[in-house]
């Protein structure tokens, strides 16, 4: 739940007067992502979502998530649209922060997806990598197989009360030496989002109404993101995998965009290579939190449950193709 | 800023059979109130906020609260309606809290209250006073005058760290001999708001446009409202009073309602009582602050200077009338 910054009655009059959305009647924070501060806009033109960018989010790349989502929203893609000003600009300012307006959408995330909804996602997920095949802007994954070995050392180092095992860190250090020696080097690449967890996609009547949150989206292999999903849709809390829902988002996903045979090959290793990310930045935070902050860091256990069982699976068969 | 509660896809669908207010499109949590968790619901049939009461309000006096809003808004006071369910009822149970969907209402708090805003509060105060006079539950007030004593006694019990200076406790004893040795015992009454601070009031176009947040509503001296809004409303960040904002509050009242004399006579006192209540519970929570909440509590020394202050008036003139 994200309010950071306050922004006052005159800098929300000024900013509307930037627009051609009409006159703001009502403006509430709402409990929404946790990078990123957000307000629901009612204007008597309809309702909207202001983001103010805080400093977690690197102003440079901000043309990057801004020009994406406007993209995926010309073509058709459920990407919430990014406003426009008066300027033709759907980037500003409020409150000394980035800033921009953007549509509201329609639907709901689902805490505990079903079968049917890993498919709707897979199928979701191919029609943005298609989509978003021609958009021009490039941003190289910070968050991509390069940056872990020295997220990993940035965590040992924080390590102060030594809440890293002996033996989960010979476990990191051994997936690492196995990702850096093996990691694929010429799958198809292309814009992927990075970061699609069941929070940042709106259901509605049985179809995908939104997918947000593009702010990890950048270039690096397509199957890729398709691991991150399996990770993020595909477990169970008790932390077993469901292969039906494995089979149902890659076979939706391969009637939209086909998975090569190289890309299938490669896996089981960028699934081991996604849980590796996401156990390393929730280590990271998890070390680094600060007491009393709004948001409690997610613990890493999850995921080093996950790196586990992607280490053991053979074939891609184990996920039900 | 508030979520407490988490509420299922299939809470919140098995919610929306109850009522007939259409489909439900999105629910966003937000960011309003410090007692409850709020949500912004849209539905086929437009925009609603779902209220889930937490364990700060008695369940007991969901009644008060919820019909003196359905009294308020049936007789066309800007108070958001609370919505009945097909049975009739508009109390209603989410994720095992009481709850309730109440109206949307537009309009936007202010921060920084002009002479203006005070004179439209005045007017609407006094509105509500009105409409509300054949309400028919009684709530005696919990905070009211006899509740300070034993509230100082706690903090001073729960006082580990000895954050109350000597000095504070002996000018916090002697308002409280004051009050208690001079409280008036004959004043009109009715039911009060008791908490009507700026972001409770919402404003529109030069008018208000709701009037929200009745959890502190009670039945207690019509005037010791209108003192809890002087304190609130017409003091400026440095501390000092706002003469003008003052005159305008209470001229603005006194045209809907008169304000009779008796009440004019014992305002300096009242709003001394208003300014040690409200003084008492930021001191009590001050005090009882739990490390790493979501809501820090206000300092209690912005009421102490306006104790100070208010036992220095002499007569209703220093308020500006």
């Amino acid at each position: 739940m994200a309010v950071y910054t306050h922004v006052s009655d005159e800098a929300l009059d000024q900013l509307l007067e930037e627009y051609s959305i009409g006159e703001l009647l009502s403006c509430k924070g709402i409990a929404e992502g946790v990078e990123n501060s957000n307000f629901l806009l009612h204007t008597s033109e309809g309702f909207f979502i202001l983001t103010l960018y805080e400093k977690r989010v690197n102003e440079d790349d901000l043309p990057f998530f801004i020009g994406l989502m406007q993209h995926l929203a010309d073509k058709g893609y459920v990407s919430p649209r990014p406003i426009e000003n008066k300027t033709g600009h759907a980037l500003t300012e409020v409150a000394g922060r980035p800033a921009a307006i953007i549509e509201f959408l329609d639907g709901r995330s689902v805490a505990r997806p079903t079968p049917d909804h890993c498919a709707l996602l897979g199928e979701s997920l191919a029609h943005m990598h298609q989509t978003a095949s021609d958009f021009h802007i490039m941003r190289p994954n910070g968050l991509g197989m390069g940056a872990w070995r020295p997220l990993f050392e940035a965590a040992l180092r924080d390590d102060a009360r030594g809440m890293i095992r002996e033996s989960e860190k010979q476990e990191i250090e051994s997936a690492l030496n196995l990702l850096e020696g093996n990691w694929p080097s010429n799958l198809p690449q292309g814009v992927i989002h990075a970061d699609l967890f069941p929070d940042n996609i709106f259901f509605l009547k049985n179809r995908v109404s939104g997918v947000i949150d593009y702010y990890f989206a950048c270039n690096d292999y397509l199957a890729y993101d398709i691991a991150v999903c399996l990770n993020a849709w595909c477990f169970e809390n008790d932390g077993s995998f469901n292969i039906t829902k494995a089979r149902k988002l890659l076979s939706a996903y391969g009637k939209v965009r086909l998975i090569e045979k190289s890309e299938l090959d490669a896996l089981p290793l960028l699934c081991q290579g996604a849980a590796v990310r996401f156990y390393l930045t929730r280590l990271y935070d998890w070390i680094n939190q600060v007491e009393g902050a709004l948001v409690k860091p997610k613990s890493p256990e999850e995921y080093l449950k996950k790196i586990r069982f992607h280490r053991d699976v053979k074939t891609v068969q184990d996920y039900g193709l």
